[in-house]
Parts: C-alpha cells; sequence; structure tokens
C-alpha cells in the first residue's frame, strides 16, 4: 500500500475524534431517539433493531448531519429527527443488503438475518424506512423530506442495478461509481445537504454540503473496497475477502481486470464470477491487485473525490465543526495505511 | 505548473501523431464529406461553413469515431457519415456558442458571427446540424441515432444551464462538472459510442468506449481550462484570458474562489461577475491561482479522468489504433506544460 498524503496541511488531523467530540451531545439525543422509535409492541422489532443498531457503527452519517446543521448555524432541534431519520434510512438499507447478499456476519456478528430469519429482516426493515419518514414528516420541512426521499429512491435503484450488474467484470468503472454513488453516497449527501436545509442556510451552503457529502461518500466506499483486500480491515470488523467471496465486483478488480492479461482475465471470471474463490484464489487475487497497482490506485482514486469534498467546504468560514468535517474527510482517505 | 506525469509507462508517447496517420485515409474521405455536405444553393451556407472548418481544429472528434470502430473491426463505410455527422455537431455548437458567449474572435479569427452576423450563425449551425441527422438517418443505425441524438441534447441542455449557471461563483465542482461534461464529454463519448456501435461490437466494447469517451472529454476540457490562464495556449489559438474577460467559471477560478480569503473572493466577484477584468484583473488572478495551486490541482483532477479513459480501455487487444487512442490521452493530459 502507498503511503496516504493528507489532503491538506491545516494543522488539523484528529480523525474522526474532533466530529464525535463536537456532536457528543447531540448524538445522545439521537441514540436516545433511536432506541425509543425503534421500540414496538411487537417484540422482534426492538429485538433485531437492537441487535443491529448495538452493533458499534460510527454513527458517522447522523453526525453528518448534525456538523451540517451546526456550521450553519442551526439552533432548533430538528436535526436530531433528522439525524435519526438518516441512521434509520442507514440501517434498513443493511437490513435488506445482508438478506440480499446472504451475508453470514456483519461487523464479526451474526447477522440478523441468521438470527431471526430472512423475512424478519426485510420487514424490519421496511419498519425502520417507516419510522424515518415519519420523523421526517413531524420534522416539517419539505425540501428535507425531498432530499431524503429522493436519496432512499436512488439507493433502492442502486441496489437493484447492482443485483443486474453483479458479477459482471465487464462493468465500466463509470457505471461502477453510478452503483457507489447510490449505494454509499447518496445518503452521504443526504445526511449533509439536510443540515443546511434545517438551518435555512443560503443555496450556496446546500449545494457545497451536498457535493462535500456526494465526494466524501465516494472518497469513503472506495477506501472500503480496498480494506476488503488489505490485511488491515480486522479491526474495522470486515474481514478481509468478503467482497471476493461474494463475487462483488469493486474498483481494485476493475483496475486489475483491465489492466491483466487475457490469462489473468479467466482468472478473474473464474473465481468472481465463478465463484472459485477459496483462500488460495484470494491470495493469487491480491498478488494482481499488487502486480497492477490496482488497492493503490484506487486510493488515488479516493483521493480525488476527497479532495473535491475539502474544496466544497471552502466557503465556510473557520470553525472547529468545519475543521471537524474537514478532519472526517482525511480519515476516510487515510484509514488504510 | 506542475511537472506532467504520463499516465501509463507503455512505450506510447506519440501524442496526437500516430491517430491523425492511423486516420488518414478515413479523414480524407470525411473532409470531402464535409465540404459537400455543408453546400447549398444559398450562397451563405457554405461561406460561413467553410469558414470555420477551414479554421484548422485537430478534428479529434470524428477522429474518435473512425478510431473506435476500427479498434472493433468495423470495415464499411457508415463510419465516415457518422464522423462527420459528428464534426457537424461540433462546428454547430461553436457557430451558436459565439453567438451566445457573443465573441469576436476564435482560434485568432474573427467568429462567423462578427462576419455574417448572429442569425446567419445560429441558422448555419441549425443547418449542419440538419445535415448532421440525414447523414445519421442514412447510416440507418437506431442505436447510433439514439446516442448522437441523446448527445445533441445534452449539450443544449448543457448550454441552457451554463446560461444559467454563468458567473455564478457559488458553483459547485459537482456541478461544473456536469456542465463540462455536458459542454464536452458528452460528444467525445458518442463519438467513441457510435465506433462499436457501427462495428456491431460487443455490449462492453460500447460501454468500454463510451467511459474512455466521457473521461477523456472531461480531461480535455479541464486542461483547456488550465490552457485559458496558462502561458502556453498561445499556439492553441486561444488567448490567455478569454475565459476571464467572458466571465466564465471554470475550475480553476473556482479552486482559487473556495481556496481563497473573504478578501481574495471579493475580488474574483468583481472582476468575474462584476466584469472588473482588465490585464492587471488578469494578472491578480493567475497570481491567485498560483497562490492556491488552483493550475495545477486542476491537472491533477484532469488526470484522474486521464487515468479512468486509459483503464477503460483495458480489455481491447495490443494493438496500433488503441496504442494511438492510449496517446491521445496522454496528449490530451500532457499539452499543458
Amino acid at each position: 500500500m502507498g503511503v496516504v498524503v493528507p489532503i491538506s496541511e491545516a494543522p488539523r488531523g484528529n480523525g474522526i475524534t474532533a466530529l464525535t467530540e463536537l456532536c457528543a451531545p447531540g448524538m445522545k439525543r439521537v441514540n436516545e431517539l433511536i432506541l425509543s422509535k425503534a421500540g414496538s409492541d411487537v417484540e422482534m422489532i426492538p429485538e433485531v433493531a437492537r441487535h443491529l443498531i448495538s452493533s458499534g457503527g460510527k454513527r458517522l452519517r447522523p453526525m453528518l448531519t448534525l456538523a451540517a446543521a451546526q456550521m450553519c448555524g442551526y439552533e432548533g432541534d430538528g436535526d436530531i429527527k433528522l439525524a435519526t431519520s438518516v441512521e434509520f434510512m442507514h440501517t434498513a438499507t443493511l437490513l435488506h443488503d445482508d438478506v440480499v447478499d446472504e451475508s453470514d456476519r456483519r461487523r464479526s456478528k451474526p447477522t440478523a438475518r441468521m438470527i431471526w430469519g430472512n423475512q424478519a429482516s426485510v420487514l424490519v426493515g421496511d419498519f425502520l424506512l417507516g419510522q424515518a419518514f415519519k420523523m421526517m414528516v413531524e420534522v416539517g420541512s419539505m425540501d428535507a423530506l425531498d432530499v431524503l426521499s429522493t436519496a432512499a429512491s436512488i439507493i433502492a435503484e442502486g441496489e437493484v442495478m447492482q443485483l443486474a450488474a453483479a458479477k459482471n467484470l465487464a462493468t465500466t468503472e463509470d457505471e461502477y461509481l453510478w452503483v457507489i454513488n447510490a449505494k454509499t453516497a447518496a445518503l452521504f449527501s443526504a445526511a449533509s445537504e439536510v443540515g443546511p436545509i434545517i438551518a435555512n442556510g443560503k443555496h450556496e451552503e446546500r449545494t457545497a454540503l451536498k457535493s462535500f457529502g456526494t465526494n466524501l461518500g465516494l472518497a469513503f466506499q472506495l477506501v472500503d473496497d480496498v480494506l476488503d483486500y488489505s490485511g488491515d480491515a480486522k479491526d474495522l470488523g470486515k474481514n478481509v475477502g468478503d467482497d471476493f467471496r461474494e463475487g462483488k465486483i469493486t474498483l481494485p478488480v476493475l483496475l486489475a481486470y483491465r489492466r491483466g492479461t487475457e490469462e489473468e482475465r479467466e482468472f478473474w471470471k473464474d473465481s468472481l464470477e465463478g465463484g472459485n474463490n477459496d483462500d488460495a484464489q484470494l491470495e493469487k487475487a491480491r498478488a494482481l491487485m499488487a502486480k497492477y497497482g490496482a488497492l493503490s490506485d484506487t486510493i488515488t482514486r479516493a483521493r480525488h473525490f476527497g479532495a473535491i469534498a475539502h474544496d466544497a467546504l471552502g466557503p465556510f468560514k473557520q470553525s472547529p465543526v468545519k475543521n471537524a468535517l474537514l478532519d472526517v474527510v482525511d480519515f476516510c482517505v487515510s484509514r488504510v495505511n
């Protein structure tokens, strides 16, 4: 793996810590709301929801909403509900994804579908999505509803596209970027954009934060793709090789495939499209990625989007929350090392 | 300006020469068709058309069509008509652009509107567009018609968007990329994609060449933006500072604006939105771009798209035409130095 150069020379570099600290009071309320809104007399719902919610994600998305609102001077409490909606949308996607991908484990724990079954996972996901929309309606901003419901439909569209494009090594990089825009960046973008919306921010604050979220999301997902093949992913709860074993076509694969010889391309077809994906095959995949610089070039691509996210915040005045958001960009790009 | 690192280590590096040589027989026929199809009993039409057509562009777009068809094994002569259509679409856009931008000069010659007036420029543009569509229909490929007519509508949509976004420094980088996708990359993309279409190429050849064209176009336009502020643009027929004097918001401007201080942002508003754009202001603009690395970072962004274009051609077998297309990517990214 190449050395990761920080995107900016600014004296920041606190990773995600500064954002976590700045958002701590708000996130305490978000977490309370999560637990209360995941409650139901149907006993299985809170059980399933809590299983996933307690599994210890970074809660990056709701923090983006809180931070974006704060950066635009918001002082009400609608951001708490919107942030919770964003996290519910994310949780619903994970529940549904695990069913679609037939995943056994997530963050080193059994997936909900392994404990409660596929039907429960699908339906609890739907329930959380419903709760998310109810909270958005309570907040009463038609613009925020528009942005978040558009994101929800893009996410679903992306899942269908990924299903259709699955195991297709002929996927172009542009098509793949579209998929990860839908899968990841759309929600990062919406989470960031609803901040200025609820804060009644200027139009350019909205577009800037929307662009920030989109590009942060793209960078985040590309680095995630790299982590799945690099040795350092264990402490992030991902097992190295998960994407490979599931036959997922990600950018490191696409680059290695496109740069490879005819014979190497047969290897990729055999392993990813054909399902011949044991540990020896995984090692060969990693060797081919090293040969063609596929992981380091994926990081270079991620850095491009990180740089755009960084510049997107240019017009905002210096502030602790702005610095914390810039730190998150660096964190996302540099969590591989 | 930073040192431009070639995108690939492959022993190529002939700039646009290899492509020009490979396409020479086809381009001879394209040029004949251009002259014949720009003919009309309405005397003004061939006059205006020839003025622009003889002004000595590189004819990069029609060469993309010829090369893409050739790379997919095409042996008929429909590519000649499609390439001519592509060049006519481009010429029509230039005629209309000069009217919209009220430009006096293009490639160091007076624009058609300065000689024959705005109405003639608009109408001859429409005539060329009509001729382009007639030729596409003659070729008879519904898919090619679909791709090129979609491109035509995206180009028009982009012009309207640019009109609306003109002189707006709050434009985000994503929005700007959308504009240059419409303005430049859509036609590069369509020009490349109709090659495999007419050659009855495989689906993945179509998507690969579409992606190649799009990303080449984005890289090309970003470097064009840089040339307008760097000292080396004279021999390319552009005058340094044209974009500045026209108040065009391009990526180097957006980066310098977003990275600047409040005071510097006032300068950009005054000069680009306010029209205070004499030579002293241009020098200040260039100094601010240097201060914030806006030109070199625009080249870095261009290189990102160049790298994607490069990888897009990965699956094609080694051949002189493939190498020539890869050379064009390097040429586009490295014409600043």
